[in-house]
C-alpha cells in the first residue's frame, strides 16, 4: 500500500472511511518511512529495530539490489537477531502474527521459534497458483503446522479477484482479542494481512465497490476490517489500553498498475526504488484517552521505530548489545516532540539515499535496468526526471543529487550543487552518513542462496492432510535479484 | 493554486489548517473543475455560469490555444453577458470584488459596469514592475478610479516576496463583511486574490514559515485569512446565515516550480492543460447549520455551479434566454444528492476533452509545442505518458483516449480500443459530445486583439494621482498565444 492510498492522505477517491477516522482520532505520521523498498526486509526491520543489513535479509549477489524471502531462499531471520515478540514475552504479553510471515520458510526461522506464540498465515506471498510439480503451493499454518495451501484450500479466483482471505484474517484478530481480553492477558497483535499485495484479491461483499477497480475493493477492505478492530477494542472496553498503529511495508506497486496498482500520491515512483513513492509509507497512531485526536506529526519515523515504542509501552529496554536502528516514538505520540534523527535509505548492500531534515542526498540513482525496462517492469510509469530516475546506477557519493522535499516533494529539482543551500545541507548529512558507515557492521546476508529442494513441499503437519510433496533435489545456487 | 495543495487534499507539509478546519465543518468537493485551466476563462466562466467559449473569453487565433487578458487586450466581458452580481442586485445584494477582475480593463468592462457595486483590486495580474514607458505599472482601483500601481505605491519586492497584498485584501474583505452586517444588508463577495499567482509573495509575517517555500508562504496566508474571514462571519453572529465556497482558478502552475509552483497532487500536468492537473480543483463549501459537517462529495462540480448555486440561494431563477452550463449545487450541498452532468474541457476553441461519470475521454491531447518546450516552458515536469503529453496538437476525434479516473487519477493508462469498457463508455460520450456541439453557439471571441494603446496607461483616477501616462498610437494587431 502506498502513501497515496487512503482518504487521508489526498486519495482522490477518498474510500477510506475508518482509517480516516483512526486518523482523526489519533495521530497521522506524514513523513514516516519503511526501512526497505520490498516486503521481507521490511517486516525483518520491524521485528527486529534494525537495519535490514544489520539483520541480514539483504544480498551482496549484485550491487543494490532489492531482494526478499520466495519459496527458494535457503536463508531466513537469523536466532542472533531479538525479534520483537520474544522481548514483549518477558513482560507477560502474548504475541500472535496474523498474515505473511516473510522472515524464511525453514524450520528454524519459523515465527514461533522466533518469540510468536499463535500464528495464522503463510510464510510467503500468495503468488501461484502453481502445479504442485515444478513448485508447491504455498502453504497456510495455524501455528505449528500447515491446515491447506493457497488456492487450494484457500482459495483465490485469479479472474474474478474474490478472496475471503481478509476476512479470515479479520476474524482471526478479533477472536484473539477477544480470547486475551477474557483471559486478562496483554498481547501484541501482528496483523500483517497479505492485502493489497498482487495479486491483488477481495472479499465477494467488497468486489466492485470502489471507484478504484479490485485495488481499491482490497484498500476498502482492509478500512473495513481496520475498522472492525478498532470498534472492537472499543466495545471490549480495551481500547485505552490498546496502542495500535497502521502502516505498510513498501510504496505502492506501479508496476501492477493501473488494475492492481496503488497510489503513492505526490512522490516518485514506487516499490523498488529509494524515491519517496517507494519508502515513503501511510502511518496512523490510535490510542484513544492517550493520543490527543486529530494529531499531526511530521516526526521522522520508520517502521523500526514500531519495535523500540512498542518495548517502552511495555515498559522494557531495547537490547544493549547490538545496534538498534528504531527509536521511542512515545514522547512524540504523547507530548509532540520531534526527534531528529535521519532516514537511511537502503537498496541490498547499499546506502543509496538519506534523509536529515526536509533535505534528501541520494548518494545513487537507479530505478531499473534498461534490460528490465525493456521487459515493460517500470517503477516509475508516466515519471522521468532526467539523470534522477536513472536506468543504470549512477553513483553520486562525490557529489549527492540533494532535494528539498518540502518544496520539492516529487524529487523533481536537484539543487544546485555551487549553492550556499546545497554546502549547509550537504555538510551535516556528510557527517551523518560518515558517523553510519563507520559504525556499521553487516549482518551475514541471508537473501543469497536458492534452492529448490527447499521449497515448502512438506510443511509440519502436512502429512494429517495428505498434503506432503516430495521435494526434488538439493540444488543451492545464487539467487537472481535482478532489481 | 492546485488540487494537491491544501491539506485536506493530501499535500504532506499539512500547512492549512484553516482550510482543513473548513473541509471538516464543512463539505469536501474531490471532482470539482475549473471551465478552463488558465484564469480570465476560468472567472468569467465562474460569473456568467457559461463555458468560455459562449461568454467569449476564448480566441480563434490559433487552434487550441489558451488565451488572457494582459493589459494590451482589447475585448473584455461582453455587455450581453448577465454577470452574477448583476442578477443578485435584483434580490437586493451588494456586490463587491476584491482582487483580480481579469475581465477586461478598457472602461466599459469596469466590474461596476457589471453589477459589482464596490472594487478593491486589480484589472490584470501584478506582473511588473514595468518601466511605464513600453508598458505602465498595473493600477489598483477603489471602486471607480485607481488609488496606486503595482510595484510603486503597492510593494511586491521580488527579492525576498515580501508583499503586503494578502492582508490588504483581508482587511477589506472584514471590513466590507462588517458594514454588510451592520446594516443588515445581504451581501455578495467575491475575493478572488492575486495569491498564489507568480510572481509568488506573501507577508512578512508568513515569510519562511512554510516548508514548502515562498509559494507555501503563500498557502500559508491564504489559509490564514480564510480562517479569519470565517471566524468574523461567526463572530458577528452571520455565519448560519451566509455561505462560503471556497476554490481556485486552474490548477497549479509547474512551471514556476520548484521555488513558485505549487502541486496538482497525483494528477497530470498542471495549469495551461486540459490534464487534471490543469483543471481539477481544491473545493469547500461552508454553511453551519446547514451543510453536515465532514461531508464529502464526488459530485462533478465546476466554477460555473457557483453562479447557478448562489443564484438558488437568493431565490432567484437563471437567465432563461441562454444557455448556462452551470448547475445547481445546493441539493448535492443539502441532500447529498448526485447529479449527473458531464464536465466539458477546453481549451481556446476546442473541446479537448470530457469527463462524464469516471470516464474522461480526451479528443485532443497538447502539452505545449516542442518550440516553446524547448525555451525550458514545461507544464508536465517529470512527468511524460507516450501518446498523452504531446507536444504537438493530436487529434483523436475519431477514437478517443479513453481514462477511467477512479483507477488511473493520473491519466497514464489509455482504455482499449476494442474493450467492451470502451465501446460502452465512448458511447454515452459520443451522445454527450454530439448534443453539446449540436447546440452550442460560440460568443464573439474576446480574446483575439491586442493594442499596446489600451494598456493601462491613464486609467480613470490617475489625475488625481499625477499617475497619468501617455499611450503610444493605436496598433491593434492579433494577440499572439503560443500555448
Amino acid at each position: 500500500m502506498g502513501w497515496g492510498d487512503l482518504g487521508a492522505f489526498g486519495e482522490p477517491s477518498k474510500e477510506t472511511p475508518n482509517l480516516d477516522q483512526m486518523a482523526a482520532e489519533g495521530m497521522l505520521f506524514l513523513d514516516f518511512y519503511t526501512a526497505n523498498p520490498l516486503c521481507s526486509p521490511s517486516r525483518a526491520a520491524l521485528l527486529t529495530g534494525r537495519l535490514p543489513v544489520r539483520n541480514g535479509f539483504y544480498t551482496t549477489n549484485g550491487h543494490a539490489r532489492n531482494a526478499y524471502t520466495p519459496q527458494d531462499i535457503v536463508g531466513g531471520i537469523p536466532d542472533s537477531e531479538l525479534l520483537l515478540p520474544e522481548l514483549l514475552k518477558k513482560a507477560g504479553y502474548t504475541n500472535k502474527i496474523i498474515g505473511k510471515w516473510h522472515l524464511g520458510h525453514q524450520p528454524q526461522f519459523h515465527p514461533l521459534r522466533h518469540g510468536f506464540d499463535e500464528w495464522f498465515g503463510s510464510p510467503n506471498c500468495h503468488f501461484g497458483p502453481y502445479n504442485n510439480r515444478e513448485r508447491p503451493n504455498i502453504p497456510l499454518y495455524r501455528d505449528w503446522d500447515m491446515v491447506g495451501r493457497y488456492y487450494e484450500d484457500f482459495k483465490i479466483d485469479l479472474k474474478t479477484g474474490e478472496a475471503n482471505l481478509t476476512q479470515l484474517y479479520l476474524q482471526e484478530a478479533l477472536d484473539f482479542i477477544s480470547k486475551q481480553q477474557a483471559s486478562q492477558q496483554p498481547f501484541f497483535l501482528y496483523w500483517a494481512i497479505d492485502a493489497t499485495h498482487a495479486p491483488v484479491y477481495a472479499s465477494k461483499q467488497f468486489l466492485g465497490t470502489s471507484q478504484r477497480g479490485l485495488y481499491g475493493d482490497a484498500v476498502r477492505e482492509i478500512d473495513d476490517s481496520v475498522g472492525k478492530i478498532l470498534k472492537h477494542l472499543q466495545q471490549l472496553g480495551i481500547s485505552e489500553n490498546t496502542f495500535v498503529f497502521f502502516t505498510s511495508d513498501n510504496g505502492a506497486a506501479l508496476i501492477s498498475a493501473p488494475k492492481q496498482g496503488g497510489s503513492n500520491g505526490p512522490f516518485l515512483c514506487g516499490k523498488q526504488t529509494t524515491f519517496e513513492g517507494g519508502m515513503r509509507e501511510p502511518a496512523i497512531a490510535w490510542w484513544p484517552g492517550h493520543i490527543p485526536a486529530g494529531g499531526v506529526s511530521h516526526q521522522l519515523g520508520n517502521v523500526m521505530d514500531l519495535f523500540s515504542t512498542s518495548l517502552s509501552l511495555a515498559g522494557l529496554q531495547p537490547p544493549s548489545d547490538r545496534q538498534i536502528d528504531g527509536i521511542d516514538l512515545l514522547p512524540v505520540i504523547l507530548q509532540g516532540k520531534l526527534i531528529d534523527r535521519p532516514i537511511f535509505y537502503y537498496r541490498g548492500n547499499e546506502l543509496m539515499a538519506v534523509r536529515a531534515g526536509l533535505y534528501k542526498a541520494h548518494y545513487w540513482t537507479w530505478s531499473n535496468s534498461w534490460e528490465e525496462h525493456g521487459k515493460g517492469i517500470d517503477f516509475c510509469p508516466g515519471q522521468s526526471v532526467a539523470g534522477v530516475t536513472t536506468h543504470t546506477q549512477e553513483e553520486h557519493t562525490y557529489l549527492p543529487l540533494l532535494f528539498h522535499l518540502g518544496r520539492d516533494p516529487g524529487e523533481k529539482y536537484p539543487l544546485s550543487f555551487a549553492s550556499e543551500e546545497y554546502q549547509q545541507a550537504m555538510g551535516r548529512i556528510s557527517g551523518l552518513v560518515q558517523q553510519h558507515k563507520d559504525t556499521l557492521v553487516p549482518g551475514q546476508p541471508q537473501l543469497n542462496v536458492c534452492d529448490q529442494a527447499v521449497m515448502n513441499w512438506s510443511p509440519p503437519g502436512c502429512e494429517k492432510l495428505g498434503k506432503c510433496l516430495k521435494a526434488p533435489e538439493s540444488d543451492p545456487k545464487k539467487c537472481s535479484w535482478p532489481h
